[in-house]
């Protein structure tokens, strides 16, 4: 996206999603504006962190782009947090991690494809990536089993307890991908290019596009009730679908784009790497933040969603293990997750 | 099979098998004779789709080879829809998956390996039929989780919304394996020798063979409810491996016989590739024809058919992707198949 | 461990836990005496097996360490069946199986990854290992799901044929695998020093080593009732977390030993090799037992055992298809263990 173009929609939507919001304009035109300038602003977000990211060098500046990658949804989760939005939280989750695994990376192998007819990756690490998946389907999957014969004074603790668990291991998988194995898995890290700005206008406009994703994102989900009963749509509908797609907008364009460049390796981080990072590392941090808001999440996710990332997980495993992947597999994935779409919104 | 043993066999069989029917002898000798019948039929039916498919060229060819392939099997499921007998239905489409990926190839891999000590196939072939196995897992398992919270009409739009969707993924994966990457994953198709007659004749045979293969099969059909009665038999045992078994003897000699002659390749896709067409094609289409008799019947299998489908693909998906396998591995396959053989046999 | 140590320890802890049980001392001493002595007498009874394995020959004598390899399991099961206790013995098995997986291939894994960058092993071997995990993940899911709808009598039949297919698997699994493709496999199998003493010294001490297990297993099962009822610990957690690290001393230490010397095929084979016989051998030979005792164990598990040993499964085949560890692959299989551990003990 041309950054002008970029800079300058922001500011006219959020500007005009604002007005709307204030004025209480019709839900409807309030819901569009602010889900179009969330788009704008997690772009915004994301050229911010890649900066701020290379001036902080190496090391830090990986940890940074990491945690920061979703801060998108982080915020938008923390507004759900506070309206007691689990429901939608944990199907926005779910969203989040079934749209990476399904339609950003379907989408990335799919036009990938079209153009080159195979196109390789790092075996060694889509080894990794697919353990880390597994674990993330066994730390939602045991939970939601054992939670029957729990009370609810347990399930908080085994809530809290697991969720520190996995922000460990997500701590370490940093560690040992950022540190020890770095040159194992070297070649596949997205390659970034020259900042954009200066260090001091890097870090002014990550403030700033932290604040602009906040604010629009308490607008959007304002709106939320109101749209799911105008539309009879599901909370689950609403949560996996919708607000997924917008809250990872800058994904699906950065990994297609790499995917075209026949860089598939990096098409693969991007999607994989941020589905992994919300179940091992958002998801539990937000269970750990509603516990200081006074009400703590629970990590037990609904079959319906631990059916749909159980699957998503299933294809995206046998597609990536290969190291290798062509148009068919994009289709494969695609699929999947038009099924999932269809049966999310019939339920 | 020598011709001329079949082509007697076929008439004298068909002769036999249709005057127990219209004398209405005894349920079990129908039920026997026109089971051989079958049998027969089936071989002739291949042979007849194979020569045409000479005649017709190498893509026409391919996409007439697939599509026939089952013929036996679509031909018993329409009279099984006909008589509104969906559960013996799913039954056997269950039977035909779990037979194919377990019997067919745990024979043509324990008698492979007795005779050869390690056997290779295409890797990569390997790796797109366990992918689609997955997504036939998928597609047959998310309807079956869901179901419980749609009403009856919901669930005829997802069956028939579903099975379009297989369909289409089925065509795109014929166009992916015969057309866009067909040499990546040629050596390992089925090698043809010459057409065993003429076009015209061809052509004859192959009218009059799936003539054969509809009147038997109607025979048959007319004789289960009364087989599974008197024996005791639960609909699940008769569809799942009697009737399974009868509908894919055709598979079972040929993958064999490929086995034994060290081409391990083509008896993995006869055994595969017929699975994953009964479960991403013959089924789906089944569900459409089922609407047009003005009767939908849905996508939602049982539990127990879940779970052999389910464990079929797991062992299957594990023993195959490494493209080399030795005569344990048939074992292997061969005792699932049993352990579920027993299961549904007491259930 | 320094053999002086072992037979002194064993001879120490031996006597004053016979002394504790025969004068019913406080049952907490008579549990940590006995359990003690079991760690002792373990790894005295794995020494004794090894060296009438040595003498035995080459195929005689891996059939021998093959099957007293879970001889201490072996016993304390007996004891348990003895007593009825079928559901602490099914955590047992449960326990042994993800302690095998998850603890001592996990602690290998991670500490001989933090020695070496990288370890490998015979991928050939890692596959079979898998296909191998995953028919006892079917032999031991297929049961459980099926079972609602039979009869104690049919639950019955089914568990003993079950039983004896997979006694027969093993076997030729045992046939396959140090018979007719030994050498495929060879470089695999641990390496065993000279023997510790003459052949007639080793076979007296097995002899007496397998008493002495047998002893203390009795005099710690006795105390099991009551240590559970006073710590409110469920039958679950002491099954399948107390007795199964207790049970597997022997082999943690030999294969964190293995690991550290960079031999991570020995390490994985025996934790791996030791998880199946369990699942594929210890459990089918028990339900047979049983029903000589009297009174025949199904090998229906429940829902909790089964979600612990299909997650275990799924991680370690995860981590282990592509013949390669480094530590990060330890810390994924110790997080799995330790998320385990927690919701087992709040049930």
């Amino acid at each position: 996206m041309k950054a002008k173009f970029l800079h300058g929609g922001l500011a006219i939507s959020f500007v005009l999603s604002g007005i709307a919001h204030y004025t209480h304009m019709n839900t409807i035109v309030q819901f569009v504006l602010s889900a179009i300038t969330i788009l704008f602003a997690a772009g915004f977000l994301g050229k911010a962190t890649e900066s701020v990211a290379h001036y902080a060098g190496d090391r830090l500046g990986g940890f940074l782009n990491a945690t920061f990658g979703n801060a998108a949804e982080l915020i938008i989760a923390i507004f759900l947090i506070k309206d007691g939005l689990f429901d939608i939280l944990k199907a926005s989750l779910t969203g989040a991690i079934i749209g990476n695994l399904l339609l950003v990376l379907g989408l990335s192998i799919l036009l990938g494809g079209l153009k080159f007819k195979e196109q390789k990756f790092n075996k060694t690490l889509a080894s990794h990536n697919a353990s880390l998946m597994v674990l993330a389907i066994v730390a939602l999957f045991i939970p939601a089993v054992f939670v029957k014969d729990l009370t609810p004074k347990e399930t908080s603790s085994m809530s809290m307890i697991v969720a520190g668990i996995l922000i460990v291991a997500y701590l370490l998988w940093l560690l040992f991908s950022m540190v020890t194995h770095k040159n194992e898995l070297a070649d596949e890290v997205v390659q970034h290019g020259e900042p954009a700005w200066s260090k001091r206008t890097s870090i002014i406009f990550l403030v700033l596009a932290t604040a602009m994703v906040g604010f629009t994102s308490e607008w959007l989900v304002g709106t939320l009730e109101e749209i799911t009963h105008r539309f009879g749509l599901s909370e689950l509908f609403v949560g996996a679908f919708l607000i997924a797609i917008i809250g990872n907008a800058a994904e699906h364009s950065a990994a297609v784009m790499m995917a075209m460049k026949n860089k598939m390796g990096a098409a693969v981080e991007i999607a994989v790497g941020s589905s992994l990072q919300i179940a091992l590392f958002v998801a539990p941090v937000l269970i750990i933040i509603s516990f200081f808001f006074g009400n703590t999440m629970d990590i037990v996710f609904t079959t319906y969603e631990l059916a749909a990332i159980a699957v998503a997980v299933l294809i995206t495993k046998s597609i990536s293990q290969d190291g290798s992947t062509s148009w068919y597999e994009g289709v494969l994935l695609l699929v999947v997750y038009v099924i999932l779409g269809i049966v999310f919104y019939l339920v």
